[in-house]
Parts: structure tokens; C-alpha cells; sequence
């Protein structure tokens, strides 16, 4: 499968192109509204994967253009740039499936806190923006950047996947479990995103109020 | 250390006190409005307890008679009984640390939705409900009722404690940690107690959600 990380040159867009490049088949595809810092971002992936038995390539493009070529596309991107780097591959995507990891928080003296949007959580604000016949997944909303692309640490984690259609949360699913280490959850319809984006906040507070613990995730058992 | 469990009588109170008695040295006593009915309960435990090795004795009382014996009181219930059972305690309180475990959900045709309060969590509802020199802590939020009512049930769970009294939340963690297979983690201050109550209804999802996954809890790491 071609998949595009739209902001893939950030830290969770590095840590997903990193372990679907080293541990899977599919083709990574790194967007950004730059195509240099794009292009950039890739050669440096492919570096970092130049230890590992890996063949894989990572090509740099523009958002649009790495959304034109991809079956999934993933918005990597801080959740106040989320509804502007949709709206802006709106015409390219086809029948690509968007999946949205964005979280929103705030933080203040006594910890981090979930930024509830009004329309009941980012990847529903996701789905406001994206066409009305994109099919919008919420997926690794609960993954810590850090350790995600690390590819010598082990992830044991769970990622909770929640949408309103069953075939691309299935397809969404498949692409989560391709990543050794991690497990795919079906959280339900979209309107069950905000319990998991309010999931990350929380794995930050308890990373910082206990010594040894960091790039914290979890497993539901 | 003499534990009271207010409400003990429902679910979240069995599942504690028999964990308690059968895992620890701690006296437990169950508190209920009404008296015949923590008499019953505890009666009823102590049979459970019957084919383990335990000794614990469990007594039930009125929940102001247990919170005048206890060190540590749990309010065992409901979140829409919480104030309630707060300020029918007060003056019993002593030097007692008050523990929460109440979360407040909603429920509709898509899932279970945490139900936020005004006042940020319901940890806080009963922190505003209690004396002003009652420690007020945060903890069991995210254990599963019917697992931890089952001795024969390994837990490997992860409670997060929040509050704002370090020693306080250090008695409460020690105490978690005398039930077997659960890990107690510092969730910082009580205002970082919302995201604490948000992962109830992420579990329950995902549990409705996937084939084979009931009675959930997690582990963070």
C-alpha cells in the first residue's frame, strides 16, 4: 500500500515512517508543505534505516502531491494545522482513506489536559474537513514519538482505532499491526475519539510523576 | 490500617474490600446507608473469602460509622451520590484520607462518553464535598469491577493516584500496591484527575468493541 504522512517530517511522522518503512512493504510517501524540508526528512529516514535489513524507500513530495499518490494518508500534523493541511489535499485525495493521530492539549502548572474541540474531538475535526465521501479513521493517537522512532526499542502497545467506516478501520487496523509491537483496538464510530485523543495527556502527566517511566503507551488487558 | 468502604456494598466496594482482605493485613468495613445491608455484604464477603488463606474479619456498619473507625475512607459509589455521601461523613472524617473512584459517564448509541463535571473531575466534586483539612486523593478509576471481585483473576493493572497531599497520595499508592498485581502510578496534582476518569469509558468501548476483551484495564509502560 502507498501511504502518505502529511507533516511526516515531524516527530510522529518520522516515527510512523520509520517503523511501516522497516517493518512493512508498503511504499512511504513523506508530505510537507515544503518539498525541500520534504525531500530532506526522507533522505534522513532513509539513513536512519540504512542499519536495518530494510529496502525500503521513502520519497519526499508536497502535501498535495503525496496525497495524490497514497491509499491511506495520515495527517501528522499538530492539531491546529489540521482542518488548513485537509481542506488543503481536499481535491487529491480520490478514495484515499484519511487517518488522523492529532491530539489536542493544553498545559498548565499542574499537568497536560485534553483540549476538547467544540465539534467533540480532532478527528472529528478531521472528518468536518476532509470531503464527504473520505472515509476519516482515527489511529495512533496514543503513541510516544520518541520511542516509536526508535526502532531498537520495543513498542507492546495498543492503539485504539475508531471510525465510522468498518472496511477503512479494517484497512487502517491491518496497516497498525504491520508495526511490530503494536496491537490494532476497534474503539467504535468516530464519536468515541475524544475517550482515546484524551488518553495522551494523561500518558504525559503519569511519564512525568514517575521516575524510570517515559515515552509512556499502553495495553488494555 | 483500617480501610472503609462506603457504598462497599455495590460492585467497585465489593471487588476492594476482597482484594484488600484477601491480599493484606488491612481491616476492612463496609459502610452503607443502611446497616442490615453492609451487614449482608460483609457477611457475604468474608464467605468469598472462605476457600482463600486469608483471616481478615469484614464488618459492616452505617457509612458514618465506618468513616469515624477508618483511616483511610473510600467512597465507594456512584458519581450522583458522591456529595451526598461526602457530606454525610464530614464530621467523621477525623484525620481520615478520603479516596475517590468515581467517574462520571454518559452513555448513548455510540458508546460510553466521560461525563465531566464543572468543576473539572469528580475526584474534585468530592474534594469541594470534604472538610477542608481532609486529604482528598484520587484512585481506582480504571479497575474493572467484576475482575477485581475475582480472586482467581490476575489483575497486572496500573491505578494512576492524583492529589495534592504527598503523603497522602503515598498511603493510598501503598495501599493499591498491597493488592496483588496492581501498580500504583503518580498522576500528579487532583486538578490532572479528568484525564484519570476519561480512560473508564475508553475501556469499556474497547471492550464492547473487540471479541475476547472484557473486564479491562491497562498497563502503562
Amino acid at each position: 500500500m502507498d501511504i502518505a504522512l502529511l507533516g511526516g517530517t515531524g516527530d510522529i511522522g518520522e516515527g510512523l515512517a520509520l517503523r511501516w518503512a522497516n517493518d512493512t512493504d508498503h511504499t512511504v510517501i513523506i508530505g510537507s508543505r515544503d518539498v525541500e524540508k520534504a525531500e530532506a526528512a526522507a533522505e534522513e529516514y532513509e539513513a536512519a534505516l540504512g542499519d536495518s535489513d530494510s529496502e525500503a524507500t521513502v520519497d519526499g513530495r508536497t502535501n498535495e502531491e503525496a496525497a495524490s499518490r497514497a491509499d491511506v494518508v495520515v495527517t501528522a500534523v499538530p492539531a491546529y494545522h489540521l482542518t488548513d493541511t485537509v481542506e488543503a489535499v481536499a481535491e487529491q485525495l480520490g478514495d484515499a482513506i484519511l487517518v488522523s493521530p492529532a491530539v489536542g492539549m493544553k498545559h498548565d502548572e499542574d499537568g497536560f489536559h485534553y483540549n476538547r474541540p467544540g465539534v467533540g474531538s480532532v478527528t472529528e475535526l478531521a472528518a468536518k474537513a476532509a470531503p464527504e465521501d473520505t472515509p476519516v479513521v482515527g489511529a495512533f493517537h496514543n503513541l510516544a514519538a520518541g520511542r516509536l522512532a526508535d526502532l531498537e526499542a520495543e513498542l507492546d502497545w495498543d492503539t485504539i482505532v475508531v471510525g465510522d467506516d468498518r472496511d477503512a478501520k479494517a484497512t487502517v487496523s491491518e496497516l497498525a499491526e504491520g508495526i511490530d509491537g503494536l496491537r490494532a483496538l476497534d474503539g467504535g464510530p468516530l464519536a468515541n475519539a475524544a475517550e482515546v485523543e484524551g488518553l495522551t495527556p494523561l500518558l504525559i502527566n503519569v511519564a512525568r510523576h514517575n521516575d524510570g517511566l517515559h515515552d509512556l503507551g499502553v495495553q488494555f488487558h
